[in-house]
């Protein structure tokens, strides 16, 4: 068992919401060097089409791969729903974690009634991934998903607590909460941003998920479980890496990593 | 002077805003072919960088002239705003129109009192390009610009006359009424849809310049003066090329082209 292993955990996503699972990576794994990469030039991934997700997580992995990293996070439920297979395939054997898994099985852990709401993009809720993932850990779960394509501007235009944003939200979770659900599944990495105002909107009564938090515990598992964890206790490199640095986007990148970050480097993929 | 020049117009934007000028041009110029692209693999371009649009311009600019038109539009205002000039170095000689220019000039004939609101994306707004182009027209008029990063995403959600859709308009165009502007250019391609519900939060107050309508016109002037227009009076050819096929594309597609969109093809760029 290597007890030294300072290889960096890769972490993906198609732009800076993966920054939330960084963020609860640093906290539970405070020893691990992290390299992310974020494809801020052709952000967003939730509104495109399968094959084109596909192609450009490819390149994403190709890149991770030639930095060594040690296992790979899919920090994107959008890239997890539809081409976690091919990271898979990619990854020749490194351990290669993803929000879904994760997230699913922190739905099914918190469920009383076994009805279960998703909220995520488009392209996540098409894919019907959550629900497949949720009923492969308990085919006596119901789930209802709801597609959110606001959340994502909402959050990045920062209106984390405006009436345009409660309204939405409103309008979003009505067809969710006739349902009856007791537990919601925060199914894209920008969402756990609102979660004071969906606490407030759902009056309380639903337990929220956020996979940023649950993904990071299955990581330090995972790494655990495979003698990968890094034993030096020396002070953590973190890279970070995107295909395009626009405007505020240090600003914005902040508030999901909850840090200043620095080591931001722009590389063009493609 | 060519009096059938039957090569096609070649229109371009990031991705299917350009459509609503596709559309002012079929209405205006009803026996030109046109071929279209949109980068729907990269969409939006209004929150990225300028080196990056520039170089994804770049290869648009590349595949149009290689289809040989015999005109281009860049019926994007984030591309006028930051790569006009790169595209006009690459035509070769071939008339290049933009929606910044026919805007800007609507707007400047459109207005009284001389002070003219511009509403956009942010790096249109950031690029200072409209207040640039009005200015040059008329050097006594004063612009207000008001980024309205958020207007994308709820006209691609179909929220055209939603509450949420208004309390947002509300939001932005305070900053801009408070102005006592009598004038707004609705400065970027998605915009001209929410045109009903600006009217309506503007107690239609003011006039809204909407420049797919006077790009089409200055295209018309410009071909004509170019002797380029062509005086065969067949059925057009309609030709519509983006980088990515999502799903809904073809329904959000046709609500910005106001009719059913043929000879739909995915291309492959950078």
């Amino acid at each position: 068992m290597n007890t030294m292993d300072c290889r960096p955990i890769g972490v993906f996503d198609s732009g800076v919401g993966g920054l939330t699972v960084v963020r609860a990576l640093m906290d539970r794994l405070p020893f691990e060097n992290i390299v992310y990469f974020g494809d801020t030039a052709r952000v967003p991934y939730g509104v495109k089409s399968v094959g084109t997700i596909e192609q450009f997580t490819q390149q994403i992995v190709e890149f991770l791969l030639k930095r060594e990293v040690k296992a790979l996070i899919i920090a994107c439920n959008t890239i997890a729903a539809v081409a976690a297979d091919r990271v898979r395939q990619m990854a020749g054997g490194i351990p290669v974690l993803d929000v879904i898994e994760a997230g699913a099985l922190a739905a099914v852990e918190a469920t009383k009634t076994g009805d279960i709401g998703v909220i995520a993009t488009s392209t996540t809720v098409n894919s019907n991934a959550y629900a497949r993932a949720i009923h492969h850990l308990n085919p006596n779960t119901r789930v209802y998903s709801q597609a959110c394509p606001l959340f994502v501007p909402l959050v990045e235009e920062g209106w984390l607590d405006h009436e345009v944003t409660r309204l939405t939200a409103l309008e979003y979770m009505k067809s969710v909460l006739v349902e009856d659900v007791d537990t919601v599944v925060l199914g894209c990495t920008h969402y756990p941003l609102l979660k004071p105002l969906l606490t407030d909107v759902t009056e309380g009564r639903i337990t929220l998920v956020d996979s940023a938090v649950t993904t990071a515990e299955a990581t330090a598992q995972r790494l655990a479980e495979a003698g990968l964890l890094n034993r030096s206790r020396g002070v953590p490199d973190y890279h970070f890496y995107v295909s395009d640095i626009p405007l505020r986007f240090q600003t914005i990148g902040e508030r999901f990593l909850g840090r200043s970050m620095r080591d931001l480097e722009m590389v063009k993929l493609g």
